[in-house]
């Protein structure tokens, strides 16, 4: 009986080994943590284990490689991609990687050891070393011959960079301008020289930026001598960018970035209470504004009415702004400098809306309580605020980069804090002014 | 003295055609109309105008290419890769592209009016008709043979595809295994034959979605009889995925998806209102709801203070809520029939946030006023409406699915319809409750 169940486990093994690494990553992640770490264990033993874990978010993989005993973790570390397995390594304790390293074979070791030395973030924290460089005196023919001895070790094949001597990149080639010329041609006279290269120290979003515009299917990393280090690859780019992307939206809205669909509720409310009390410290600056013109509410009730008109007009004025600007900094859209022609911008927008939205609202209280100064007063407050969302939704984000932080962050929550405050100041304070008439 | 400007401007030229056609692009867009125009023609005579148009914004390009004759654009356009000249014919006139595709090569248009027919967002409208298919019974060095008389037309040369006679697509080879592999080696022995295909009218998301798993370069596209119509390249994808992720954020907040940073105030001023007026009617149904309860906050004022606080902790919570829940959909984290499970982990979340939140929120009004009540009332009104932010920020995108619409669409404007109405009805309902108390 239990020889039968195992030769059921060898059929479906062999079944889930035809599979693509991506679809036995993704039914490692749906499986529960001990079954996870069985499947792997057989995996492992298959020797295709590595590719699979390779195309797991790296946070995973770990939690799932730190169950391994130490020997079998080495072993599938090595056979990872550079670029996979130092990602994997970044989401471990000092104390293990160290223990890795010391066990790894001292080549793999050292790679490793370098690439973990980059920030996560920039494009050395990104690119894998495996790259093929060639001297330039080299033929077509012996390039290809070296191509394909490095086809299994190198990221891709599609490119081969040429190097002098200090490992300078002085040019590149595809594998298409290779076997489209005669056999003997050196590759001297068949590289491209103005190759675009990304520095080593470059942000991922950089980066991004120019795999979006150039459309290429790698691009080169270099230090600052111009010498190559590695190479990132456009799969690696797509991930950045939905990553990039992802974290954006959170930022903006206010929610924690480590969160995912499939977070346990625990981890879900430890994430999400910080900003909900940052919100409320915010919160309660609006309050204490309101509270100030208590004395005017308790006259004239129907400012209160107007309270969510106001701050609601605002705060979705302002988010437009915000995400536009937002949006157009991370698509590198907004050069330096720029920023302030786009305040002015906003600025008229903010005036524009004021006039057009403010009529309405004010008109609409006019009407509501057959009051003239509630419907002054309510024009006024309507496009004072929006103008000051217009501002605000530019600044905000403008001045995040100016100060070197990322310009999504938190921006809907200072919006609403500008448009809240400010808001119920302009509405409760012309309140106050022709309280006598209301 | 104006032969000395022209030669001058003829330098400049060739300066210019040594640049990556997406630089040249980015020039073309920095320029005034007239000059955009003027250059464009410069270009055109030096046969250098296709690939510029291409790299540029479809709607951009197309602006341009009107300005030009006839027999110029139809020129440019015959030289452009057919995905991007389907791009920019889809942004003029109907009857203009009538006059354009009588004016092409026969074969031309035949091409390209096929490839107008498939929706944009398809993966029909993404693709390139100009892909390399072999028969099986060829050799290796044949098949790299006609790869090379094929380079120049076809939109990649790294996959060849294998197909039968009728065009049913039966493999695939890249340029790597055929130049690594024996020259007389048939093709049939050496082509992976379990192909993975996108469907013609495939999404451009789920598009999206399959490279970011598999990292591929590229995918053959296939009608419903799995006959190869066209390829879409990694390239392509990086476009869509930006396009689409801007288009999430966009319509998070309510702002209109045609526009950029770089968009004409006027332009943007018409875009952005109807967002706003639909904002306006949202607001104002907040505002009944305060109206209807006039009478409680001239008694008791002190509630007003309160109303900004309520209602953003709730927009606040639901925007995270919304945030984390459209986002797991775009990235394809939520599979249909998961999204009730969803719902239940954020009313779970809720009741925590509303208890925790709340006795804040709670502590802070009975410590400002001195009266119980008010705490009471403050607390309650704040658990309420934390659950309802939770419950609605899952249920608003889920339902938008579920009705086949976009489940970012002006998900903020509804959730902040939620929370405002809510959390003001919780508020002042049980201020009138308790309203011999406060």
């Amino acid at each position: 009986m239990a020889e039968r169940v195992r030769e059921k486990e060898k059929v479906e093994i062999q079944e889930l080994l035809r599979r693509h690494p991506a679809e036995i990553a993704e039914i490692l992640s749906a499986l529960r943590e001990d079954e996870a770490v069985e499947l792997l264990r057989r995996l492992y033993l298959k020797r295709a284990a590595a590719a699979p874990l390779g195309e797991m978010e790296p946070e995973e993989a770990a939690r799932l490689l730190a169950e391994l005993n130490r020997d079998e973790a080495v072993r599938i570390l090595s056979r990872m991609d550079p670029d996979d397995a130092v990602d994997l390594l970044a989401e471990l304790p000092q104390d293990t990687v160290q223990d890795i390293l010391r066990r790894l074979e001292e080549r793999e070791a050292k790679e490793l050891s370098e690439l973990l030395s980059y920030k996560p973030d920039t494009a050395g924290g990104l690119m894998s070393p495996e790259v093929v460089a060639l001297p330039a005196d080299m033929t077509a023919q012996e390039a290809i011959e070296a191509l394909r001895r490095a086809a299994e070790g190198a990221e891709t094949v599609y490119y081969a960079y040429v190097v002098d001597e200090d490992r300078r990149l002085i040019g590149v080639l595809s594998l298409r301008d290779l076997v489209f010329t005669k056999p003997d041609t050196p590759i001297r006279d068949i590289m491209h020289t103005d190759v675009l290269t990304v520095p080593v120290d470059a942000d991922v979003e950089e980066v991004a930026r120019t795999f979006d515009k150039y459309n290429f299917l790698a691009l080169p990393v270099v230090d600052k001598d111009g010498r190559l280090l590695g190479i990132v690859t456009v799969d690696d780019v797509i991930d950045v960018i939905r990553a990039e992307d992802t974290e954006d939206m959170y930022k903006l809205a206010g929610a924690p970035v480590e969160e995912r669909v499939d977070t346990p509720w625990y981890r879900s409310l430890r994430l999400r209470l910080p900003w909900l009390y940052f919100n409320l410290l915010t919160a309660f600056l609006a309050a204490s504004v309101v509270g100030a013109f208590e004395g005017v509410i308790a006259k004239v009730a129907a400012l209160a009415i107007f309270m969510p008109v106001i701050a609601g007009q605002g705060g979705n004025a302002g988010m437009q702004t915000v995400t536009i600007v937002t949006r157009g900094i991370a698509l590198g859209e907004v050069p330096k400098g720029k920023g302030w022609r786009l305040l002015g911008k906003e600025l008229l927008l903010g005036i524009c809306h004021g006039i057009v939205i403010g009529a309405t609202v004010g008109a609409a209280a006019y009407l509501w309580k057959g009051n003239p100064y509630l419907g002054l007063v309510a024009f006024l407050a309507m496009m004072f605020n929006l103008v000051a969302a217009g501002a605000a939704g530019a600044v905000i984000p403008l001045t995040l980069r100016a100060m070197r932080l990322d310009p999504a962050l938190a921006s809907s929550i200072f919006l609403t804090t500008v448009t809240d405050t400010l808001g119920f100041f302009f509405l409760l304070g012309l309140g106050m002014l022709f309280v006598d008439k209301l």
